[in-house]
C-alpha cells in the first residue's frame, strides 16, 4: 500500500466540480458534486441521530435498495435538518437537478448537506448550483481538491488522504474527502465524507467493510460530544481497475480492508486536529485492556473530557483529570494499575504509576504538551488490547466560535 | 414547609468552624467541622466514578457500617485522589485528629477533600486544622456560612439551604451546605454535600430519602460532564427535635423527603448556576415524555451539549442544537412531534414546533437569553412524564480558570 496524492478523484473515473450557490456563505463556493463515469457499487453508515437531516433519510434508503449509485452532490451553509416535508422537497430537487444536468436516474445521486440546522434550503438557488455542478465535472486532482474545499463549514483545511494497493496484479486508488469540524461525535456513523475506489467488489462486502472500518476510524473521534443530524459517509466503487469481482473475505478483501482503514483513519485524525477552535491534536491510546471494547471506551473518555482538553490547551500536565476521565468512563478497573504517560516530537513522559503520581519534569512536560500532536498513554496492566481515538483541546475559540455560529 | 435563612448549623445541636490550614489556597479558610453534640443517625451518597478519593472509601466504610455519626471534617485544595495507601493514612490521621479535639471515636468523623487530584495532603498541617477547628465550634447560622464559604473551590460563593417543617407538633429544620463548581457530573452521586437535621429518623428511612432525592437533584446538574473522584452528600439526623421516630414510610416521611427534596435542589441548582466561568443558570425542562426515565435523560442531555451551552453563552437561539441533542440523547422519539420554548423573566418564546422552526421576534429570543435564568422546554407531546435538568452556559472562563487549574 502506497500513500499517494488526492482524494475523491484520485481513482479511475471519478470526476468532481464545485460552484459558488450562494447558500449561506459569501465568495466562496458552497457545493460540490462528485461523479463516477459508470454506476458503481455503493455503500454509507449515517448517524445513529433520532432526529436525521433529510438527505441521511434520503441516502440511507439509497444504500438499503440500490444496488449502484453514481454521483454525491453535497452542499455546505445549511443542515437540511428539521426541516420537515419541505426539506425532503428542498433534497429531493436538488438530487433531481443533479441527475438532469448528468443523464442519469435521480436514486443514484446521493444528497449531503452541511451546516445551520432548522433552516429551509433556498430551492431555486440549489436546484441551479446542481445544474451547473454538471457542466464543471473534471477528472484532475484539482478538482478533488476544490470539491473537499467547498464542503467546508468550520473546517480550516480541507481533509483528503488516497493511497494505491494492488490486486491481483491491478492498480487499485482509493481516495476521500470530508469535512468536520463541530458538532462532532460520530456514533456508529461519521461525519461528512465521500469515499471513492476503482475496486471491483461485492456491494454487500463494500458496506462490511466500510461498517468495519468506521468503527476504529471516524467512530473514534471527538470534538464536542455532539453527535450530528448529518453524519454521512458514503463509499462508491466503480470496478475500472479490472480486478477479478470480490466477492468473499479472502486475502483481497483484506488488502482493501486495511487500504480503507488508512484512508478513514487519516481524515478521521484531521477532522479531530481541525476541530473547531482547536490548536493541538490529543491522540488517546489504551494499552493492555482486558477487552478492545473497554480499550475504545476508555480511549474515547480521554479524549471527551473537557478537563483533560482544556488542562491539553493549557499545556498543563494535570494527569488526575486523565484518571478521573477513565474512571467514570463505566469500565471498571483497578485504578491502582494504571500508568500515564504523554508524548511528542520532543519526548516521552511518565507522570503516573500505578494510580497515583511520579516524580517528573514539569519543564518537560509542558514541552510535550505545547506541541501540535500530543499522544496520551494510559497502560491498564490488565489485558492484552488496545485502541485509539482522537480529539482536540477546549480553547477560546471553540466558545467564540459557537457562541455566534447563526449570525 | 418554610424557607428560612442558615445552612448546616440551622438545625439544633449542630455546630459548625473554619480554620486556615494553608493546605493550597493562601490567606483564606480551607478547612471546615460540622458537629453534631450528639450522635446522629448517618446517611450517604457517593461517586460511582471508579477511581475513588481516600474520603470517599472512608466514608462509604462508615456509612455501610455505622448506625450513627457526628462529625464531618472537610478540606479544600487537595482532593486526596489517586494517592494511594499514603492518601488513605493522610485521610485517617485527619479523621482521627478531629476525633481527638472532639473526645469522639474516630469512626465517628466522615471526611470530604475537594481540589487538585494526585497530590498528597500536608499531614502535619491538615491533622492541625482539624484539632484547631475542634476548638472554634459554634452554633451561629454565621459559623455554618463560614464553614461554606472554607469548603470553596472555583465557586464564587457559597451554597446553602434551610427550611422548616412540622411534625407531630415538633419543629423541624433542616439544613445543608454543597460547593462546586468544575468537574462536575454527579451520576448517581453528588458533588460535596453536607446536610444536618434534628429530625428523629431510622438510618434506613434517611438512607431511602437521601438516595431517592439525589436522584432529581444532585444527579440533574452538570457543568462539564466530569463525574468526580470525590462526589459526597451525607447527612446527619440527631433526633433532638424530639419527634417520635419516623420508621415507616408514612405522611411524616413524605414531609421530610418534600423538605430535603427543597434544600438538596436548591444546593444543586445553585452549584450549576455557579459552575466554572458560568455567567448563566440553563433550566431545561421536558415535558410529556413516555418515562419519568426518559424524561431525565432528554432534560441532561440539552445541559450537557457544548453547543446548547456556547449557544445560550452567545444569547443566540440556535434551537436546532437543542433537537440535535435530544436525538442523540438514546432515547427514542418522533423528530416531528416536538415542540421548543425558552423562557426568562423577559418573556417566553416557542421556537419551534413539531420538529421544525417557528417564526419568531429574534429579538426578545436576544433577550431572554441574556437573562440569568433561561429555562428550555422541550414539549415530546408523547406521554405524560416530565423532568428538569440544571447546567450553565461554556465561556472563555470556563477554558481559563481550566487552562491552568494547578498553579
Amino acid at each position: 500500500m502506497k500513500q499517494i496524492k488526492g482524494g475523491v478523484t484520485a481513482a479511475e473515473g471519478f470526476l468532481a466540480s464545485c460552484t459558488e450557490a450562494n447558500i449561506k456563505y459569501k465568495d466562496r463556493t458552497d457545493m460540490a458534486l462528485v461523479f463516477s463515469k459508470i454506476p458503481a457499487k455503493v455503500a454509507g453508515t449515517f448517524t445513529t441521530n433520532v432526529v436525521k437531516a433529510a438527505p441521511v433519510k434520503w441516502g440511507m434508503n439509497i444504500v438499503k435498495n440500490n444496488e449502484e449509485a453514481q454521483a454525491v452532490v453535497i452542499n455546505s451553509g445549511i443542515a437540511n435538518a428539521c426541516t420537515s416535508k419541505e426539506g425532503d422537497e428542498a433534497n429531493e430537487a436538488m438530487a433531481a437537478a443533479a441527475a438532469e444536468a448528468l443523464g442519469i436516474p435521480t436514486e443514484y445521486v446521493l444528497t449531503a448537506s452541511t451546516g445551520v440546522i432548522g433552516v429551509q434550503l433556498p430551492v431555486d438557488r440549489i436546484t441551479a448550483g446542481a445544474k451547473a455542478l454538471g457542466g464543471k465535472l473534471d477528472a484532475s486532482l484539482e478538482a478533488g481538491h476544490n470539491a473537499a474545499k467547498s464542503i467546508m463549514t468550520t473546517d480550516t483545511y480541507p481533509k483528503e488522504a488516497a493511497v494505491e494497493f494492488e490486486i491481483g496484479g491491478k492498480v487499485i486508488t482509493l481516495g476521500g474527502m470530508s469535512k468536520g469540524s463541530g458538532m462532532i461525535h460520530p456514533d456508529m456513523a461519521t461525519m461528512l465524507s465521500v469515499i471513492t475506489t476503482n475496486l471491483a467488489i461485492s456491494k454487500v462486502l463494500l458496506q462490511e467493510a466500510l461498517s468495519e472500518v468506521v468503527k476504529d476510524s471516524f467512530n473514534m473521534i471527538s470534538v464536542d460530544r455532539d453527535t450530528s443530524t448529518n453524519d454521512t459517509c458514503v463509499i462508491l466503487a466503480n470496478g475500472l481497475a479490472g480486478n477479478v469481482e470480490i466477492t468473499e473475505k479472502n486475502e483481497d478483501f483484506n488488502k482493501f480492508v486495511e487500504a480503507l482503514s488508512y484512508v478513514a483513519k487519516t481524515l478521521a485524525r484531521n477532522m479531530a486536529k481541525d476541530g473547531e477552535g482547536a490548536t493541538k491534536l490529543i491522540e488517546s491510546t489504551v494499552i493492555h485492556a482486558v477487552s478492545k471494547a473497554q480499550a475504545k471506551i476508555l480511549a474515547k473518555a480521554v479524549i471527551t473530557s473537557s478537563l483533560v482538553k482544556t488542562a491539553v490547551y493549557g499545556s498543563d500536565a494535570n494527569w488526575g483529570r486523565i484518571v478521573c476521565a477513565l474512571g467514570y468512563s463505566g469500565v471498571d478497573f483497578d485504578p491502582e494499575k494504571v500508568d500515564l504517560y504523554i508524548e511528542s516530537v520532543s519526548g516521552k513522559l511518565k507522570l503516573c504509576e500505578n494510580g497515583t503520581g511520579c516524580e517528573f519534569s514539569e519543564e518537560l512536560a509542558t514541552k510535550i504538551l505545547s506541541d501540535e500532536e500530543v499522544t496520551i498513554t494510559s497502560d491498564m496492566k490488565s489485558g492484552s488490547e488496545q485502541a485509539t481515538a482522537w480529539g482536540c483541546d477546549l480553547t477560546y475559540d471553540y466558545v467564540k466560535i459557537n457562541g455566534d455560529y447563526r449570525s
